[in-house]
């Protein structure tokens, strides 16, 4: 068939890096039709190379209170629809004439199983990186981060972690589970992942299960900056102290939507009163313009406790946003 | 890229008929996972010919009260992902193993101007269009289905119409607009594409503007059989009435999701007490197995008002029940 | 001002009856514009006499477990804008251009004593009502039948009472509390408000407090349909016990929006399970026409727990019908 | 603390079976009020013995689709409340006056791993069910049907299966995983624990993966009625065949509670269109009274995709019509 | 009828100003029930004249992303039931004792013509616009805003903008259509209607189709301030700088709630992450008190998308600012 | 039965003051399973003595605008699963390890009678409270303050207020009633409950019915700190003037929940545009660490409102905040 109805070319079609194919265009498509990939670009079959990939993650077995971060890419692509992508103000950029964005699908994970869905994710994300291709993965759950950081590591060495999160994620086992959402980052350090005290999360609060997680915490290389923090600190503070921690690392950014609080994120698994605002969220992400962001991830969107895409637009924009400073990298 | 993350294969494959692509298996990808085409079939780009193919008619501008049918063809993609389409029981036919069914994208419509996008769908529609290869449109507000009577009009002549709605969808105009979700079955009529005495609403109910809506609405051919008629008559005379009805023409479909109950499909833009239940809707759309359909469309899901995909899921099963009675008629 | 935006005329015009003033037509202005009146009706200001007002009672302080009947009759008003009203087709009547029906406002309740609430309907009905003129009140919880009866008995003498409704609502007392929307119906007894052994209760279900119940139930005159008892018995028949139960006696129609199942009317106080169908309702309410039916009350409608008005738009919908019912009968 | 706020007594207090302590009562305490139990029954710490405990098994970790029915326990507990549960008209019983009915709380399963949960649920029943102890279990996915299955077989010997669902639930294995929510009754069948040609599906409706489906589990010793026979066969003659079917053995009843229409339950995991009403599926469960349910469970309630609690109100339902029909054994 | 059940009195009443007819009261008719326009304010029919209108514009044709706006005016109007209008505490001033307000009720517009939509909005706009007499309009979609500009412009001449949203609205035009949602302020800039250079918009952000948007926008004269700004700048320098803009001018004040972060208003056709606190919004309307406001819009809310009416009751707030503002300049 | 499915042990057991029983743990029973008591503390009846209790008020009947808040104890309780209360990092405690924490159920209220249930709420804190002994009430509408104050008086003495709300609730009389949810805390002035100019409002906003309103207010010994204010005067000086309001008596806590903004709090019955955002107001719950706090209350969560458990939650923490600092004073 010649026929291309939803504004895409066929997969022929072979652009030169530098000149990307870029999405369909909201003014030739209504952005409520054509190609459901994130922000309607292209799929990675119809380019012959890419700089930056989106990838789904729908894995949600290793949550401990609300499910259904399976749903999460799914919802995430759908609110990307919205997004009128082509030149961001504040960055002075348009990403994705910049570098090639692609949409590469979703790892077809085992629901019934956290080791197979791990290693799945693990070798598929593998097979799609290199030192210049890099992932923005859009989870599923947090579990989702450690294969990621293992197959980023494998290509870049000890990394730089960077965690807005409202959990430290830093626990040991949950019901006799050594890797779950609250506990993939703790593997992570024993795993050798993370460089030694490079390592920050943000937006942390609630409660906690024993006071010893924080000693724990600080010795796997974790600074904290909880939520409260951000009034007494200010947001170019917050930014200046992420930048002196990870100087020097490649960088993962690993973005629990939780970190938001449940006023902007409603649709998440284990939501906590006082979280960040989505301008602050916002405002230190492209504080992070000048890092060297090697991988990303973007999780825990559970689109049944959504409301009106809130939460999913959200983890779009986030998506965006980490797109739009590793294409001003290059 | 070699790579195909969510189970597709590139374009270059070129199948015979008769060995027909068939769904993403929800075996190998989790239904939640993997492509976002209904039922998880391949895009129109990846096959040589077919012989059905889904279509998206995203306009909702010919809408009376309750506008937002344009993010139809979105939900019922995402619902038909729930679908196990591969053995239908009650017909006894593998629908996808027997017929080359496809997606075909979404028509890109205007959706600031009726004209424009009733001339989009038109042309859409008679590029995809042949003796054999048939469209099942999922709307998109009721208006579409004028520009399909048209291009399927343009192929087998004129056509018997089986109707399911809450309306006769026969009124004149409304506000001066000719082409409305309200008005265009007298159009067709109008325009000679329907055959003489030969169409059919069913599920027909409410109150009317005037009494001789009714007598306009006989006038172009149309018997009427209401919602409450299938208490007294049964199932069984309601098919019979059908079958009778529509006899030695080519038959177009247009099922508007407003023919179930609100209980049964909430999310619609004029949604009317008194409905069908959707094993009513099945049990007649199964009876209709042996007619010669050539369109059909699905039409008036709007999911802003529906829940849990009630809706969008009753609209996706009503379009596999039609692909399959078509590949029954093989 | 002598403009009129929203399509009504000043107070000052006095239409003679057999000339009623009609609704704003859909036509001439969009359903969702217009004013707020039921049906966009002419309010009670705005007539010199009328027939049959649709009469607000917004008072939930009587209800035993999900509260917000209180919004009833704002989201009923609301939901009837969407009734094309002119001409009823299983009744063959053109209600209002038949009588003048109107829109006269709401009982302003006081929320905080159920004494007063119920004398300040009693009050307003009286003043209302006359041997001509009808009211169809929109609760608020049931407890506004008992103010209404009185009103209604004051006019017309002792009352059959068809109730349609999940539960008997012969309850002795509630927390000590003598009238509340589960003991309406014996105090109305009490009063000698009811013909004696001229009551009947439909749709009954769900399990009882006591056993004995039932008795008191049956010496307060009451003939009980159950909601099961419908798939054995046949709608016809059904509808013949109604009519042999209150032959002979002025009648006030009671319908408790939880008749219908939950699926049909989610957005009510105390659903249960195995409840009528909207299509049973809608019929038996058509089978009733021919019956003296004085007063009328839909109550129940809560709108908190309503989806896409498919409650509110079902109980718009039983006021229609019980006032086409009420023109036929002239 | 003597004080006893919630109107319950503490645990000193041992009934004598015949003098069943019962739920709180609802002209006591509101309904809206009081222990969270099912029904507001007593715990089972309360009493010294009992005869049907109802026990929630939480668990969704083999869930294919929509996950969720791990809060399924907390929201029928909660729906439960609004039960008026002393007298079953219908009946004709007052099954908590009867037998000793608690409340065992849940089991405490592992999240991350079906088969320590599953081992979980076999071992809690195990030690709760006797000869004449019965269980009601609520889930939960369908997966923990399995472990109550064999948990009762150990008592009992095989059984009668009485299964009410959409899906047939005997497929092998999914992603390689032998105990899901779609494979445990091939399990059941395999480990010897169901009667040989004594079981029955209905409700079952939907495409499926492979005819092969079908003869499989006719080879397993099931018979199916097929959501759309109910109407052809009518719901006295279905009662009749499931009782041919099951005659002679003790039997469980296993409710899959997508066995309704999504209107009726929207809140499940893979609903599917055409289902059963909650008024047929009483009747039917009314039906079963005379049978020697030995064991049963109400499964698939997903909280999040519910509304107003129609989904869980119906489960609670069908517990208490179940709970009552093993009183009636007695 | 001499009755007037919901606390109006009838047209014959003719204040003099100075001495307005306020709203109904809250203590007398509870604020759930009584009359449904905005803040319970007389109908427009009811006065001999006024100093400020609200008036609905209840049109979403020129929508290019999730419609429903239609329903704006409606929702609105239900939410300012809410308000207790009497005395504004920050303003120091009793609104409603000071000016006569009305509601003039909505602008019968045709929901399928853009042009003729705007005509009748022009036109009836003009006709209740003076010199004194000023409108406060509810939307229905931006669109509105020009034909409202028009009318302003006839009494007033050249308008100073302060337009409120996430979006500039002046791009070109949308598949063809010159007026639309995203473009009228561009049309009004070419129809000569704003005075040069005395524009502002504040909360801009979100990605843009291009950059020369940016060129093209300040050549219309407009000034913005990106909402992250104002972490920077503070709410004391943003009101300077608004005050600094417009000097001079008759000011018209544009509100598109999304504005607003999606939090605090989901119900919008076009949300984005990183918007105004309901804090900052209210903030800011304050602090233009003593410009010259000759009229205002309200526009965007698309109630479908609505929850708990926090968007519709953040709407009615603006309007009851916007017009307390109106009154102090009195 | 020895069984104890939910991890609680049995009445028998009597601890130790200092060795508090504390919730169930997260670790051992996933927060979705076990008992639904307040963070899953041990009920009453297991403890010989408390320190601190939670009761439920579900009384909403002194509500003026969304009923419902009889269902915010249930709510509340079910969010409070969510919490790991083991440690509180900011404040650097283990609450439930340092004071015996419990769930005391739900006073079993009238529904149909203020005054019968503000004398039941009074007569059971009453009975709870001692010196030592606090209590956490979770309500129910604001007039549950008026007995839990009279019930603190009693023991504690005239008593500083410390009130978090959108709205003043001085005011005198609604609907001729003396006792509701904005009149209350002019009831407890007039009765000498509250110490003389030691009380403070926070959060106010909104218009009022009138300016004497403030008068009134003042005169009864309150301060005012407006929403709006917090921009100005910062989160320390605002600290600070509650310590220095205060000082010296013995504080009672009273938080309505609308305090928050309706994005962090849309489950509430009278929202306002404009309030806290959840940050700020742990913040300053948190500033309240050295406070005498003998009784708290935590009311107007109305769940139907809610979403995704956002209001429940907030009102879940805030109580644990509440408790915490209890906790601290010891």
């Amino acid at each position: 068939m010649s026929e291309q109805p939803n504004g895409s070319t066929p997969g022929a079609e072979v652009p030169r890096l530098g000149h990307p194919i870029g999405p369909v265009l909201g003014t030739e498509v209504p952005r409520f039709a054509g190609p459901s990939t994130f922000a309607r670009l292209p799929g990675v079959e119809r380019v012959s190379d890419f700089d930056v990939a989106f990838l789904g993650a729908p894995f949600d077995g290793g949550t401990s209170y609300r499910p259904g971060a399976r749903f999460g890419p799914l919802a995430v692509r759908t609110a990307s629809r919205h997004l009128r992508p082509s030149y961001h103000p504040e960055l002075e950029i348009a990403p994705f004439a910049t570098i090639q964005a692609v949409d590469a699908g979703d790892v077809p994970v085992n629901p019934f199983s956290i080791d197979d869905a791990v290693g799945q994710i693990q070798g598929h994300a593998g097979e799609l990186l290199s030192d210049r291709r890099k992932l923005i993965t859009i989870g599923g759950d947090h579990t989702v981060a450690l294969p990621l950081l293992r197959a980023a590591h494998r290509v870049h060495g000890p990394l730089a972690l960077i965690h807005f999160d409202a959990h430290l994620d830093t626990w040991d086992t949950y019901f006799g589970a050594p890797v779950t959402h609250g506990t993939m980052f703790r593997r992570a350090y024993e795993e050798g992942l993370l460089a030694p005290d490079a390592n920050i999360h943000l937006g942390i609060r609630g409660p906690l299960y024993d006071r010893s997680d924080l000693f724990d915490d600080a010795r796997f290389g974790f600074q904290i900056i909880r939520a409260g923090e951000l009034d007494l600190l200010g947001l170019a503070e917050v930014a200046d102290r992420i930048h002196r921690r990870v100087a020097g690392h490649p960088v993962y950014l690993s973005v629990d939507i939780d970190v938001l609080d449940p006023a902007f994120a409603p649709g998440t698994g284990t939501p906590e009163m006082g979280g960040f605002t989505s301008r602050e969220l916002l405002h230190l992400l492209r504080r992070l313009a000048g890092l060297p962001i090697v991988g990303a991830d973007v999780v825990e969107v559970s689109p049944a406790y959504d409301h009106a895409e809130v939460t999913a637009l959200a983890a779009a924009t986030v998506a965006y946003e980490i797109c739009s400073t590793m294409a001003l990298a290059r």
